[in-house]
């Protein structure tokens, strides 16, 4: 890692090196952390890419400055990228981790442009809590969420 | 359209009847801005919903306050949801419009728990750029952008 500009860098990270200026691409928006680009193989023609200019793996070691700046970008980028496309409707997504399909490490949103019925992306059934399982999976979820609150404060 | 507490409610939003309390739900988390619950149909156990308290439609019409605290309370809520459930990987997802999938015109955002091979979000075939296509994109992206900024400031 070494500090490039404000910003950390990993050597290795093929969105740094688009950062850098390294490996070209097709930029749209730029501020001061965040920058959107084409992604070459999109899933409709203007899917573009978000990212944060400070190299992190996902949404939980982003810096919250870095974090507002991304979403502020998106929904400023989205509406342009569907008046433009004709898109009457975007999926915004952001793959945290190789379980849910983040092919490179530095955190990117995916802006993707949609039209009525082109099947870009299929949910997996749903599935049905069982008697009781909602209810367990909720106090787990609420018992940790308030130890970690207080272990911050 | 009435004021509730804070928050503009919209009185035919199913998400605005949970918000006052008038139809249950799983609650996990809750500040001012912002409540999640658990999704009732979740495509993997701990699929939570997260929502901004004021009702809007989606991205571009949220208060850029609402924003902020909906995805900061996302990268709050996201690592406990895998902790509890021994997933490894999440989706944070937006569906916005009905071509996106976009089921309640409330905007929610989407945590799904992600396992290895649970196929949970398929992806349809990328597309590829024809010579120029992407730069010619890429320069409308630019120039609508541009002119929106400039407009705003």
């Amino acid at each position: 890692m070494t500090i490039m500009g404000d910003c950390i860098r990993d050597e290795h990270c093929v969105f740094c090196k688009i950062l850098a200026g390294e490996i070209p691409a097709a930029k749209v928006y730029e501020d001061e952390e965040t920058l959107a680009f084409l992604d070459i193989a999109p899933f409709n023609y203007g899917h573009t890419l978000v990212i944060p200019k400070r190299h992190c793996h996902g949404l939980s070691d982003m810096p919250g400055e870095s974090r507002d700046r991304l979403f502020a970008a998106a929904a400023l980028i989205a509406p342009v990228v569907l008046r433009v496309t004709g898109a009457t409707g975007f999926n915004l997504l952001l793959n945290n981790g190789q379980a849910a399909g983040q092919e490179v490490p530095h955190a990117h949103l995916h802006i993707i442009p949609r039209f009525v019925d082109d099947k870009v992306l299929l949910n997996a059934p749903q599935k049905q809590y069982g008697d009781g399982e909602m209810a367990a999976l909720q106090e787990k979820i609420q018992q940790r969420l308030a130890a970690r609150q207080a272990a911050e404060n």
